[in-house]
């Protein structure tokens, strides 16, 4: 890990791993309404590895991604420096998060590597913040306000 | 746990148990933004309790609250058959559910026992029906439609 | 209006238009996911009526309900004290706001009715705060925080 | 505006529209938790123009931004083509759409142009593709599933 740490870039055996975690969290995915299952495990600094499923809701609005279920386990548990998540539905497609999930992690950095796997563990990988170029964040909230 | 799967009602001991993990819950929040702190037990049938604490995000719409938190958790591991919640806040008030929340969890049934804590343990027990009354929910979506 | 706003009741009349109104909207549904068309009215008390449809997306977390729409479409241009919403969907039920609804509603006051539709325009009729007893809202946040 | 269809390019004056109608949407916003007033305003290729800005709420993840709001106007008035999407806050800087925004608006078409404008008027242009590559849309859910 330590390696990892300082390359910023995971070994083959971890991004493995990581497919291979994300493919378990995927059997897991309460997907009644869109029958479109995800899974999510996601690499924190601590070395700890999380994984989240889709859950789905009849009101679709209240429908929650694998990749939030991921990081709402980790950050819950006092987890919250990250170094990479992986992607995996059923389909053979690179599947990316979508905006909600892009927009929930970015909250904890823009360096996080985003792994996009196919069912047979081939990728494309990405760094976050070039999957929400000029992002909507913290800092934001924070700036002046003018004229009120 | 036989007793209280036959009951419908918690002990003494499990409501305590509850509120003490709620409180521990609520250390973990991440809210920033509004820094309103609030923490989430979930009892499972299986006698497991899951944990959760709001997380908030600088697009305040992919705030994500504590018991859908807990909830994520639960069902992402493969527990998906509940008992009771616990939620608490920092605020001397019996603080419950938002209505996000009430739909989120009516997914996995009506009868969940729902306890609002106050920080010194007192609380307003629900039935979770009776928190979202002629609720919308998944057997309303198999509906037949009319003329379409 | 002038009665209405008096008695807090609609006349049969008003009960009507919101039905014909919300059937009206219904038909601007953008639901290709579900295939489930909600359609709403709200009435304002300024007398405007306000239609609104539920709009879908590909990320479910991102779909937006009938009566959002409507109560959007109000407050965005300045309409913000309302009497009554009426919903109606394809299905011969009595379909109610969901759990997000009652609770983007409950921003606005307790007191609005709320008419759920069914597409041969009878009836069932609530009070917000019937259908979110017990509700989270605006005054929860400005309590005062213990031991933080 | 045929020229503007034409060319994919808004004309200055249009951009000036822009700009000017969504600083007048942005007096509607209801913030009082961020206190971030945000106008947007969308023209669509119908020649209409519509305005949102945005709607917060108490539970924080029931907040809709300004961006949806307009959008979910269009759309609930039978309004679904869209050329350009311009978007201002108080801040004196380009603020982007967040990643719930950028989700919600792929729906319609990746070409949309984005206007991000500072209070003096002055902009980064974007194309919607371009603030979230790679995007999660309607056409995955679509794709077929290997193995269920
Ligand atoms: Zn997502
Ligand atoms: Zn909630
Ligand atoms: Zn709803
Ligand atoms: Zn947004």
């Amino acid at each position: 890990l330590k390696k990892v740490l300082e390359s910023g870039e995971l070994t083959q055996d971890l991004e493995k791993r990581l497919f291979e975690l994300a493919s378990v969290a995927k059997t897991r995915s309460y997907s009644p309404y869109s029958k479109f299952r995800v899974g999510a495990a996601v690499l924190a600094k601590s070395g700890n590895i999380w994984l989240g499923c889709n859950v789905e809701s009849a009101s679709y609005g209240a429908t929650r991604c694998a990749e939030q279920t991921a990081f709402l386990k980790a950050v819950s548990d006092g987890d919250n420096r990250f170094i990479a998540v992986g992607v995996t539905t059923d389909t053979d497609a690179y599947i990316s998060p979508c905006g909600i999930c892009r927009q929930f992690m970015v909250e904890w950095g823009k360096e996080l590597l985003v792994y996009n796997f196919k069912p047979d563990g081939s990728f494309r990988k990405y760094k976050l913040k070039d999957l929400l170029p000029d992002s909507f964040g913290p800092d934001d909230l924070d700036r002046p306000r003018e004229g009120i």
